[in-house]
């Protein structure tokens, strides 16, 4: 007899725990972190997982109706507005390549301000009427989920898992709250640069100056502004001893979208799992038009241009710069601009409202993709090998496209500053220096160098999590300590205060020793 | 056209990496350590790569000759000499178990730190000759290994990889000095136990004093003994530049064999690879005698005991003691015992001078193993599902079991006052408890429970560093940082200074505006 019987137990125990499949309450967040979180339920769905998607009636890009998944809608606003973060960037590029006035470019700060205070509002309306629903909360209850998988962003995820009791998984970039390594894992401010800071893990005195002030500021936001806000619901509705960030903390999985290939190495914890680039696949073929024009190109090849699916327009003079710049290229290029056709548009390029990114990304003909710096754009350049021209308008961007700077795959121009020579010569730059297209290529390699593909790394873990209902084993709880135990402040102090006691005593000895032999002496003479 | 030509490059020629084979230098430890690292140069070898290993001319484990590798033999002694070991053992559990004598136990204590003093001379004796011989430091340059894979508890590896300037791979439990992990990932001391500790990651106030004040004591004895011992030669070999901790730190890969399945959860870094139970396999049939041995136990089943390879006798009363226990249990025993025949030896147990353990582990009649504690042992009983009943001795045994301890998959005794009556009482508690074998079972769920084998895990990633001729982009070389930068004293001084400056400057103007006023004021009186 050998173990065969235990070993067909396991696998039956396992099958049928696959065969089921589970039910995941999916709380996403708008735009395009759905884009992001649609990839997992996808394959999800794939595996034969039931999905209910929890949304708000006007949300934008989470459909009513899908195969994928049964909606939840809640008769609210989310707040999300594509329109304004179109808007607000077409804005500032005009500030910042128009007059640069301060006072116009504070007034579109605060207008951002009062919008991001507005979603929050949002967000709260939704926290209340999701848990002032009895007959809403009754059915979430009754639905018996095996999981919640959500976007930290907002609070709503996290809040519902606690309350139904139900195992956590976090679908993560940066947040919750500045870097979401901070909430869980040691992070060493010396070297682990905050996102929105622009600096690498390799920082001067002054740079590491900066990231402290940074994180202090963060901190202060949080306390003053996030944790009050949403503090007050969670009390309300889970009860006194809920705690705003605990909720985060208590997550069974990170999986973070993060690539160690792009991203800098820092400390982790063992229940992040990391799945940047868990979005790239390889090339499909292209339409006949688009394939003829790219083959059209000869040797010299063909650049892609795309500022993300949120800016198609610019302001006309930058397009125009850059119009004039591709036009004296021997390449072809491929630009994504819905806006006026720019006065200055050369034969070799061609304006198209929607390009298939990936597919192109994956064709050998492509030499260069001037990008935004959205961390998709820049992983499945990554994965396709494609150096890259960025130029960074908002968000992470900046912090994405540094990192491909320091690693010598690409080129950071300033769109603010830029005009039509600087750009050429950027993009020439790229083209003729094989430094960054062997760059990226090796970064391609090693992103492609992986035991198991991140997107079924992430879906296996989603299923551990449902199968054993959790992963206590790979969280630690210590961030239930108080700070200064935490930090070993206490048992510091301690061993201080029993040093300074011997010694203390020690001294009132010699104290009494010292008087009691100057009393004999003195008696005695 | 799509990207199916580059798809094609990149797979031919990491075909072209995996099919040419790598050269790695083995550098391992004698004894137990290189049980484990066997299991893994057994695999690397089955993947076409040579194998070359350095041993000492008296080395016990390590063979001169083998099929699976080419030795490089250095005439000098290792200093390892199990019959030590085996001895102290003896010695030790004859003094804990009767007269409990404070002078013998120091007397113990001291012969053992003698006998370390006496392996680090052999150590530095090794390293003398290994550098000092021109040939063969030629000879192992112009072999051009790609890996140089080792076992830090004695530095000869890291000194060669450096030396080489060839990617290094560490196979790691705890050490080196100390927790490996405390040379690379943040360790906040309130939830990382110490080895030897026997602390949990759950710890009262003065468990957590105990836990800093081991942690000053082993920095102590690193600062005081050993960093200057072997730094002296890593100047001499190496150049003053290097530096002995930093060889560690620039360690491309930590293979740990650690499984938060059984040990703690705490932060860890990209370049660490979990690969604990590595060596754990599926049971083979057992040998004919020993089933029917087995199967004769009827619905009572089989308890297992070994205290490992290097303790096969135990003092006389105390195998007396664990026979006549075993004798009035209903179960089969089958014993690994070397020593005289126990007078109260049952009819029920079978001594037997070695077992094949993971064979029987896997067998589904086996109810509990009593073991010692060593990490492969413990990790086959989780495999397997099998309750623990602990009898720790030495090494990390205890630290070993306290964790199966928390877990409540096994029970652990102290061997030092344990008699009949007590062991007894044990046994029959793991056997008719159903919680012990329930959470041994579940652990074994979670184990099993992998994306990739823990073997396979391994070799994967230590191909990976030869693909990619290391893998700088998980490591973090913060550590070069003087202590004040990387834990930023530096700043935060820097910004306390500012703040005083600008009190300080705004409390002058304040006074000189005050007497200024004042001046006006007496004028005008």
């Amino acid at each position: 007899m050998t173990s065969w019987p235990w070993l067909w137990l396991n696998l039956c125990w396992l099958w049928a725990a696959a065969a089921s499949g589970g039910k995941i309450l999916v709380v996403p967040v708008d735009g395009s972190h759905w884009v992001n979180m649609k990839v997992i339920i996808e394959a999800l769905h794939s595996k034969g997982h039931q999905i209910f998607v929890l949304r708000a009636a006007d949300s934008w890009y989470v459909k009513e109706s899908s195969p994928l998944y049964t909606s939840i809608t809640i008769s609210t606003e989310s707040g999300f507005e594509e329109e304004f973060l179109t808007e607000f960037v077409t804005r500032l590029l005009e500030i910042q390549r128009g007059e640069k006035s301060l006072w116009k470019r504070l007034q579109l700060e605060m207008e951002q301000n009062e919008k991001v205070s507005e979603m929050n509002d949002m967000t709260a309306n939704m926290i209340k009427q999701i848990f002032e629903s009895k007959e809403l909360i009754q059915s979430l209850q009754d639905a018996k989920y095996d999981l919640v998988l959500t976007d930290p962003v907002v609070p709503i995820g996290v809040m519902l898992a606690h309350y139904l009791k139900v195992p956590l998984v976090l679908n993560v970039r940066w947040t919750s709250h500045g870097e979401g390594h901070f909430a869980i894992a040691p992070s060493p401010l010396s070297y682990c640069p905050l996102v929105g800071t622009e600096l690498s893990d390799k920082m001067t005195f002054f740079e590491r100056v900066l990231n402290v002030i940074v994180y202090g500021y963060m901190e202060y936001q949080a306390i003053q502004h996030v944790i009050p806000r949403f503090g007050r619901l969670v009390t309300e509705y889970l009860g006194p001893d809920a705690d705003y960030l605990s909720l985060f903390q208590a997550a069974d999985l990170w999986l973070m979208r993060v690539d160690f290939v792009l991203d800098f190495p820092r400390p982790t914890m063992p229940n992040v799992i990391y799945m940047g680039g868990f979005q790239c696949k390889p090339a499909k073929p292209l339409p006949q038009d688009l394939e003829e024009f790219v083959q059209s190109s000869g040797d010299h090849g063909v650049i892609i241009m795309s500022l993300g699916t949120l800016i198609g327009e610019i302001p006309h003079d930058l397009a125009d710069e850059i119009a004039a710049a591709f036009a004296k290229l021997p390449q072809k290029v491929i630009w994504r601009h819905t806006g006026r056709t720019p006065a200055t548009l050369g034969n070799n390029t061609l304006l198209v409202n929607w390009m298939p990114q990936n597919d192109l990304l994956g064709h050998p003909k492509i030499k260069a993709f001037v990008a935004h710096g959205g961390t998709n754009g820049v992983q499945e350049a990554i994965y396709h090998g494609v150096p890259i021209i960025g130029l960074p308008l908002i968000f992470d961007q900046r912090d994405n496209l540094l990192r491909i700077g320091v690693r010598g795959a690409g080129k950071i121009m300033d769109i603010f500053t830029m005009n039509e020579d600087i750009f050429f010569q950027g993009v020439q730059e790229v083209l003729t220096e094989p430094s960054y297209r062997n760059n990226m290529q090796r970064l391609s390699r090693l992103h492609r160098d992986q035991p198991t593909k991140p997107l079924d790394n992430a879906i296996f873990w989603i299923e551990f999590v449902m199968r054993h209902k959790g992963a206590a084993h790979l969280r630690t709880e210590s961030y239930r300590m108080p700070w200064y135990s935490y930090h070993s402040v206490d048992v510091v102090a301690f061993l201080l205060g029993l040093v300074l006691l011997v010694l203390g005593i020690f001294c009132a000895i010699l104290k009494c020793m010292c008087s009691a032999c100057l009393r004999t002496k003195s008696k005695r003479d």
